[in-house]
């Protein structure tokens, strides 16, 4: 991004530029894995992007050109593909399937800004989103920070999936039945050490902090009902939209397989904890909770940087 | 509507005046009769307004005053009525019951544009819902298009809703049990012959074009997860007023018995295909999935005039 | 709120300083009671704030600061707490549980306007929530009305809750097992008195009155699909805040644990009857069902003065 940013702040426009555009090259390989579901390490048999639960983040900005390449590694039992919700391609070229050993290659423009899903759509796209395969790709609006999309002190991306039972088939998976339970980013009450004692990590922020939340809601069948527990989203934007712009909500609804930006700002001159929950208590009390630690001590690498998703 | 849009042409703003609004009659027999809920022709008994799911489009221009008239047919076995979603009125006087081998005539003004929900609301309204008894009524904005409501190249009306075994009764359905699917416009996979070789029929247009699409979620319980894979939606009005406008969204949650207007434009230059889904995948993968083809020889009678609900 | 409204009067912006926030001061009792749960007075087992379904409404304005006092009564058998979804606190500390047979205080101010969900936060929470233990507070806008957020002739409150079987447990309960019914203020079908004879209450307005409902969502694990049958939705604001205003809508989502302000006006020049639904069949049809009777002889106190919830 470096040559971009000196370019912008050579020219305050030419920073529109479609010239300017990046091109950006990202390359994920499949693999099937068996990884920890939980914070005591419990492993289950997963399909990922790069053997994480989300797979990689990727980030670019509005009309930059994604090059992209999906290798399914020779290893898997399954074929495999890509569906970036931020693309506008053909779905019957771009988005097919991927078999084992094999690679697919395609480009689009990132035209429209925001917090976007990606997934796998490979028959049962059921199963294979729920066995880990999605992660978020975040397009950064092109006009950069303003009054309506102020610049935020931390930013953390959350992704919300369902783990369903080990035995669990497609047919069971897409009628929503042998469910078990939610995972944030991976892992079943990932950042709330007051619900699970061997959680290690919370976000962390510095009270009187504007903290900015990519949320992308990766379940296959249900809404989630975004809450920050003793606090209020500043503001949501719809899609990440800059556009998109609600003030002051206590909860936001997030359809399944959509992305929300919403920030929140910790009051100034103490401490707090939030209890960031769905709302929906068979998703809370069953893995959506995470903990949000506003203190003056916060990690400052925390948030920033590639710690983006918490791992 | 050509005398109206005469006036307009001579005298701008005419066109707003009360005085011109226009009486527009309607008349629906309800029928109940065996029908085709599939492409490949297998029926059920299903109860309609005037033989097809959904019933007729009704189309009016906010201002128009509806006279309508409910004939329930002779041969029916039960009382029926109806409940337009875009009528202000007395739910115990126009919203009553109309026995078999009766009619009421009841008459509205259509004060908000939008894309409206029209159901029966006659008891178990769940039964009569679910059994087909629903359509649409759009009401265009008397300001006509504009900036923040252009003007589309091809319109698409989509009705999402229930299909029960065929011996659920009224207590399952508004329970949710023996639910099997979702009917798109009356059909399971009724455009999409990707996942069902059966289906004859795809929505069309072409590379470039603005494609409006008119959507009513008649599901009795379930909210629908709208999107378009492979692509975006550039706007979405919630309830199809102008003046809701969201910008650029990957999914638009629909709520039970309301409606949604969405604009995708396929990119220009080149052919593509979207799959518009509920991306609830037991919505989806149970019937709720609508191909879009974007390619230079689209039907150019596709998505105007009469054909807005493919049949 | 006397001395506020003068010094309104004196200085117009006056009204905005943060040295005119009133300190207002609420305190409430937690009682674990046999309550009726429907106009036929059969009694559950009920936890309450007040011993009423839902607690006392709480109405400030935005900038004042809450002093609560949160008292568990020493004849419950259970830990309570308070969970204000208006505070900026830490979750840990204020909402944190309270014994019986002891108390808690705690402050806030009341920084962003709309209407609020309160509840008990006590583990399990799901048990604590459906069995009553919620409420309202309403955090009136400092700027008073303007275009944007018009004044009202007549406010509603509605709280919509679950009902359980009286044998159900937490786990029933979070799991969404065991449900029976949908309360509307601790009631079900409190305000139909077209689906239940015991009913004998209703809101009331006169024709072409503009109508405000402050809804809340209690129940712990569904949507609500908000719709007022025979008329549609003038204006709703997502929690309740001026700045984010819809118009003309049939219907509106509302996420559990979220709040909604929505205005409607019935037509002038005669009397009509509304029944305001949550349009999924399975919560109209077990309870959520309330009716709005427009007529020139509506009763002058209702929605009004302390008749916001209706008892």
């Amino acid at each position: 991004m470096n040559l971009k940013k000196l370019a912008a702040a050579l020219a305050c426009c030419a920073f529109l530029s479609p010239a300017l555009a990046e091109t950006v090259k990202v390359e994920m390989t499949v693999k099937e894995v068996d990884i920890a579901v939980d914070n005591a390490g419990n492993e289950r048999r997963m399909w990922t992007y790069e053997g994480t639960i989300p797979g990689p983040l990727v980030r670019v900005t509005q009309g930059d050109v994604v090059e992209f390449t999906l290798h399914n590694h020779p290893d898997n039992g399954n074929s495999h593909s890509m569906d970036f919700h931020a693309a506008r391609v053909d779905v019957l070229d771009e988005f097919t399937d991927v078999k084992p050993g094999e690679s697919k290659s395609f480009s689009f423009s990132a035209d429209y800004p925001g917090v976007f899903f990606y997934h796998c759509g490979s028959e049962s796209m059921s199963e294979h989103i729920s066995r880990g395969m999605y992660g978020v790709i975040i397009v950064d609006p092109k006009e950069g920070y303003s009054d309506a999309y102020p610049k935020p002190d931390r930013e953390y991306v959350l992704v919300q999936g369902d783990l369903f039972e080990a035995g669990a088939n497609a047919e069971d998976i897409t009628m929503g039945n042998r469910w078990e339970g939610v995972l944030i980013n991976g892992k079943v009450f990932h950042y709330d050490p007051v619900h699970d004692p061997n959680a290690s990590l919370t976000l962390e922020a510095k009270p009187g902090e504007r903290v900015r939340l990519y949320y992308v809601n990766a379940m296959i069948n249900e809404a989630a009902a975004m809450h920050p527990i003793a606090g209020i989203w500043d503001r949501v934007w719809d899609n990440g939209n800059p556009l998109n712009l609600r003030h002051g909500m206590q909860t936001v609804e997030v359809a399944p397989a959509h992305g929300m930006v919403m920030d929140i700002i910790p009051p100034a001159g103490r401490a707090t904890n939030n209890a960031i929950v769905d709302h929906r208590m068979r998703h809370a009390l069953n893995g959506g909770i995470t903990v949000l630690m506003a203190h003056d001590q916060a990690d400052a690498s925390k948030g920033r940087g590639e710690a983006l998703v918490l791992r």
